[in-house]
Order: structure tokens, then sequence, then C-alpha cells
């Protein structure tokens, strides 16, 4: 085969280990020098290839490269821009592929969720059907874990990892001061749409009185009762109530709790999330003095505490993304596929992205107790191996040393788009 | 001289790596069992004194000692309880001498901030008083770092070590998303009446395009026009603008901003901390996109990423408090000092209990640049060395093992108090 260069971008909202899996595709397409010319990265995502803004990782050096296995966030850029369908958007793809051509690019490895995985596919066709066929391969990512086929998603085992942690740590402050002082704690962490990370926080407790006591979970209705009741036996009990809420809780009518408070004295929306909302109703019913806490970006930044097995899937299925593609493979997305037994195993298997695209995988019902308010051993059984393991990166003088790369741009071969 | 018990007690808003004093007294005290007897600890700081409720040290294994070193919060209860004045309550002194004499404790270690320390103070001066003499010992503590003398306070360094990582972490996941999605990060941090928290996170941001680009601190009166202003020229510059704000700034009417909100629709207080309302705010006066964060006790809890110049502090405190008392010192604290030379070295110095209480340690102006949006190199000098090394807790399978403690209490030997 002939030699092509490759387009890399990394699409959605990033994570604390998707430069990993930019590390695995630039490190292994350098190993291929007679097939793989530039190795290109759209600055922004797709944006980059809309506005032929191709980043040209062969100026950064191999050390630089190798730090971006460390290195929270996107280092090329990312961006929230979906590609509308191609009946919708004649122009656009039309402008990737010509910006593609114009740099001789027939690679294009996309590394997002489900909407990125669409678009790849998409890519792919259209490719073939204007003759100029792009070898197009997804790579996992999406700190929601809702990816299809792939037993987790790259990027929500740190997640994953830093609210279990932060939960135990927080919990045991409340449990040191709850005698005299804060009795109740909430800590909101993501996922709009699933409970995979409320319910991840969930391995920090070991036994029923460890934090954290009570989660609220997206796929679980609201009940305010029977949630204050809840809070009320953990206080008698364990002395204090450690909660950990999903951002994407509902009530009994199926809106967002956060979305209820409607607006402040001065006709503005709601400014707080969902914790101090819970904590606040907590107070009102309950006379407990609260603290909260929001995260935010803090979870799917933590680089610092990123788990070691999802930084070694990070890499590995960016890796198999390059080598997909150099064997010939096209529309598929490496996949990471659990192996049976009782110890943890995992193995890069493949998935058709037409099966990838835009299907949403749910959290189980069987990982959420009965009560609602915890999860399953079964849970715990897919959870645990997902966060196990260190992957610190270097320090100076207190701080991470994260990649700082050069970014320089490629020259540009076409007229601006009007 | 006669062997005797020791009463150890950890008082308010527990840290990172006060169980590393406790780790340090426990540890030196057991190698003194010709003059200390038993170390007992109170439930829940003070309380546990004026309870009769004295954990018995002496039942946890050596293993489960050495463990509090990389534990976090307060692994025998803290509380938050300011002794009056004796005038005001000789009662609860008395209490506390009864208790004392009746365990037969004549040393008394209070880790703790300010307060604390005039407790110890008066203690000691009482106990000479009515004929039955404690040695105390005060062991520096406080995430506010507002003790004077001591050139920092153990549990600021980790706290520091957090915001900083934390900024810089979540400042890269803004940068990678700001051209189509995010542009504003507001993070807010500890620190009601002083910026040392806020002021720490500036360590991350080692030229003026990094995070964080704007410190509001308590020390400077917030300026609506000159913010707004400072956030636009940072978008603009940069592509987005990363801020940390102190709980405790405060507006031209000396108020802090987070109370300003007032109540909500339901007349309810206003739910959200500082970090909401900033955010909000900017995004009324320039549309920009926000996100925001408040770490709250995930950032005084946080060990896993503890600074190991802390932890080592923190253990050097208790080890010489105990030292202190078993060469007939008596109302003093143990202070860091700092080394003079470029080079950062620390020693173990003495301060009199009389001038630590209720002394508050403000942070200079000169650590704060003139538009009052950044920290100097003044500042940088001092807190650069407060957040270096690392010290990690052990994992296992994923989470960190944090000291399980038996707790058992030693039998009353008084009646309850009615």
């Amino acid at each position: 085969m002939s030699k092509a260069n490759l387009f890399y971008a990394q699409s959605g909202g990033v994570t604390a280990v998707i430069n990993a899996s930019a590390c695995g595709v630039i490190e292994t397409a350098r190993q291929y020098p007679d097939r793989i010319g530039t190795v290109y990265a759209g600055r922004n995502g797709i944006v980059g290839a809309l506005r032929e803004e191709l980043i040209d990782t062969g100026k950064e050096s191999a050390e630089t490269i190798a730090a971006l296995r460390h290195t929270p966030a996107g280092a090329f850029g990312s961006c929230r821009y979906k590609l509308k369908s191609y009946s919708e958007n004649t122009q656009e793809y039309d402008r990737i592929l010509e910006v593609f051509r114009a740099h001789d690019i027939r690679y294009f490895l996309y590394n997002g969720g489900g909407d990125s995985q669409d678009t790849a596919n998409k890519i792919a066709q259209l490719s073939i059907e204007k003759g100029f066929p792009i070898t197009c391969i997804g790579v996992p990512k999406t700190v929601d874990n809702d990816l299809p086929i792939t037993d987790n998603c790259p990027g929500f085992g740190s997640v994953a990892k830093y609210v279990a942690v932060s939960i135990r740590e927080a919990g045991l402050d409340v449990a040191s001061m709850c005698e005299s002082s804060t009795k109740v704690f909430v800590m909101e962490v993501m996922g709009r749409h699933a409970g995979w990370i409320a319910g991840a926080a969930g391995l920090a407790s070991e036994s029923v009185d460890e934090p954290p006591h009570i989660i609220l979970f997206p796929e679980v209705s609201f009940d305010r009762e029977k949630f204050l009741g809840r809070v009320r036996e953990c206080v008698r009990e364990y002395g204090y109530c450690a909660i950990v809420v999903s951002e994407g809780v509902k009530g009994p009518d199926g809106k967002f709790l956060s979305e209820a408070g409607g607006t402040d004295a001065f006709g503005h929306a709601q400014l707080g999330g969902v914790a101090p909302m819970i904590a606040e109703m907590v107070k009102q019913e309950t006379g407990y003095k609260y603290h909260w806490a929001v995260a935010d970006y803090l979870q799917r930044a933590a680089r610092h505490i990123a788990s070691a097995t999802d930084v070694e899937q990070a890499y590995a299925t960016g890796k198999a993304a390059v080598e997909f593609a150099m064997t010939g493979k096209n529309a598929v997305m490496p996949a990471i596929v659990r192996g049976v037994g009782e110890e943890y195993s995992w193995s890069i298997g493949e998935a058709a992205l037409a099966d990838v695209a835009n299907v949403e995988k749910k959290m189980p019902p069987s990982y959420i107790t009965d009560d609602g308010f915890h999860i399953t051993d079964a849970a715990r059984a897919y959870f645990a191996p997902l966060i196990r393991g260190e992957d610190y990166p270097p320090y100076k003088d207190g701080l991470p040393q994260y990649a700082r790369l050069k970014r320089v741009l490629a020259e540009k071969k076409l007229p601006p788009v009007q």
C-alpha cells in the first residue's frame, strides 16, 4: 500500500486519559514510517478539519508525545460540534473530504463518544462514494461510560476512581466532626443521563456504615420522604450521612431536580447545582448542619489520581486503532472486552461503528439496590477493576508536570471557506 | 520524674495531616514507657475530656498507629467547641481537671488552631493554681495557615497542593474546550478570613497565560467592573479564563459576596456558594458559558495528594510536642521555623502558647499583585516549598487504605455530669 497521512481528532468533553489515547495513536503511527506519513491532529477537534487547522504532531518531540500519556484534558483541543446528516449539511462533509484530499489524509481516527463514532462512520461511507476512500477508525472516549459493545469507556475509570477516593476522604472528614458540626455532606457528580459515575462512588463504602451512605441516581425517581427518612436513619445509626448525587437526578415529574428551583429573587435561573438544593432540603426538614461539594471539571480532569487500568486501556485503544487501520479494517472501533473468570482481565476487540453510533448504554437496573440508594454486588464486581492501580504523573516542585505542546499548524493548501 | 498518662485531643476543622501529628505524638510517647503510661485521645476532641470519653490508644496496634500518618481527617473525632473563659465557665475547666486527675493524666497535648492553644494555655495556668499541675503543649493545626510565629501550619501545605493541582488540571480541561464550549471556570476554595489557600492556587500558573488567570482574595474588596474587564481580557488573550475565588471574598460594603444574594424565590437563604454567584455574574454580563466547582471538604481531606513537606512537618510537630513535655517545657507549642538561604529548610522551634493564642496571622499585602488578581514572586517563594513532595497513601483495589481504629474507651471513674 502507498503512504498517506493520518488525521486524529479529539471530540466532546475531555477526560483525564484522552491524551493517553492520543499518545497511543501517535506513538504507534510512528512505528509505520513506510505507511503513515504525517500524523495531523485537528486543532479543536473536527473544527480543525473544517478550518484546515491541522496540528503537525511531527513537530513534537518523542518526549512530548510520551508525556501525553500522563496529561489530562485535550492536548490538541476538543469541541462540542456535531455534524448534521449529510443531506442536511452536504457542505461540511465535502469540506472535510476536500481538506483530507488536499493533505493526502487517508486515515481518520476519531476519539470520542457515540456522536463522533457516527460521524466517523458517515465519512467512511461517503469517502467511498466520492472516490477518495478514507479509512475511518473510532477511538472510544467518554467519562459517561455510555458506549455500547465496549465493556467500559476510557475516561470512565479515572473519574470513577476520583469520586470514590473523594467521598471516602470527605466522608472521614464528616465522621470526625459530626458530633458537634456538619452531619450531612452532599457531593455532586457528573452523569446527566446515567448513574455510572455516581454508582462508582459506591465502591468507597465497604460496609453499610461507611460513606457514601446514600447515592441518588438518575435512574431512580427522587422520592423526597423516603430520602429524608434514610438521611435521618443514617444520622441516627452512624452519626452522619454522606450523600453522592448525580447531576442528572430527576423528580417524579421527570424533570431534573436541579431545574426545579426555577428562578431566584432576581429572576435569574437557579445558580446552584443539585447538591446545594439537596443539602438545603435536608436542612429545612431535619435541621442538620450540612456541607456540599460540586467537583465539576475537577473530577474528569483529575489525572493526578487516574486509574492505571484506565490509562492502559486508553493507550491500548489508541494503539489498536492505528493497527486496525494498518490491517485494512475500516469503520470499526477498538472495544474493551472483559475476560471471563473471577480474575479481571481485558483484551481489545472490535466493534462496527454502525453498531456503536448513537446507541446509549444504560446502567443495568440490577446495579442498584432495592431501596434505590446504593449499588449491588453485581455493580461492585463491574466497577472495581476499572479503578484499579495508580498511575501518577511526574512532579516538579510539588506540581504535576503536564505536556506543553508546540501545536505547529501545517501550511494551508486551500482557500478559506467563505 | 514519676510516670503519668497523656491526653491528646484534636480540635476544630480537621485536615489531611492532623492524624500524622497524632501519629507523631503516639509513636513518640511510646518511646518513653518509663515516663508516659497510657496515651488517651479525646473522643471528639475536648468533648471527650468533659464526658470522660477517653480512647485508650494503647489498644491500637503499632501498625494502626503508623497508618495514622497517611490517614486524613480526625481519627479520634474532633469538635467545634470553644471553652469560655474560666470566670464564665468555671465548671468546665474544673471538670476537665477532675477527669485528668481521675485518670492520672498530667500531660495534655492539644492539636488545633488559635482557640485551642488558648484553651491549653489556660489549663496550664489553672492546673498549677489548683495544685494538680498539667504539662500543656500545643500542636499546631489549621488549613487556614493563620497561626502566628510558626512559619506555616500543618494542614495548610496539603490543601495548598490540592487547590494548585486541581486548578492546573481543570484549567487544562477548559483550555481544551473553550473554542466551542465553556470559556469561564470558577473554583471556590476555603479561607473565610484570609487568602492563604486562594493564593497557593496561584502556584499552578507559571506564566501569565496559565490558569488560574484571576484569584479573588478576601483581602481585596471585590470590584465588579474591574473583575469583568479582566475576565474579558483573559478570554480575548487566552481564549478562556480560569478563576479561583476564596469563600471569604467581600464586596465594597464589607459583606461576604456569598451573602449578597439574599433569599431565593421561596424565601430560602441563597443556596449556592460564591463560585456559582461569580459564574452567573460573568454569564449575565458577558454571555460566556461557564462551569464552576466547589471543592469544600474534598480539599482539606485530600490525603491522596498531600504535600510530603506538610506530612513531615505535621509528624514532626506531634513528635516535638511529646519531647517538649519530656524535657519539662510547659505552655508552649512546636513552631515551624524556616531556614535562611535560597534552598528551603525548616526546623522545629518553640512558641509560648500565650503568644499564639487568639492571634490571627494575615497574608501580607506584598503577596498580592498590584492589580489585586494574582500572587507576587514573594508569595511564590513562600508557598512553593510547602507543597513540595508527594506522600501517597497505600492503595488496595484502587482505593486508599486508611486506618480503621478500634477506639476502645477507658472505663469511667467518675459519676456522669448532671
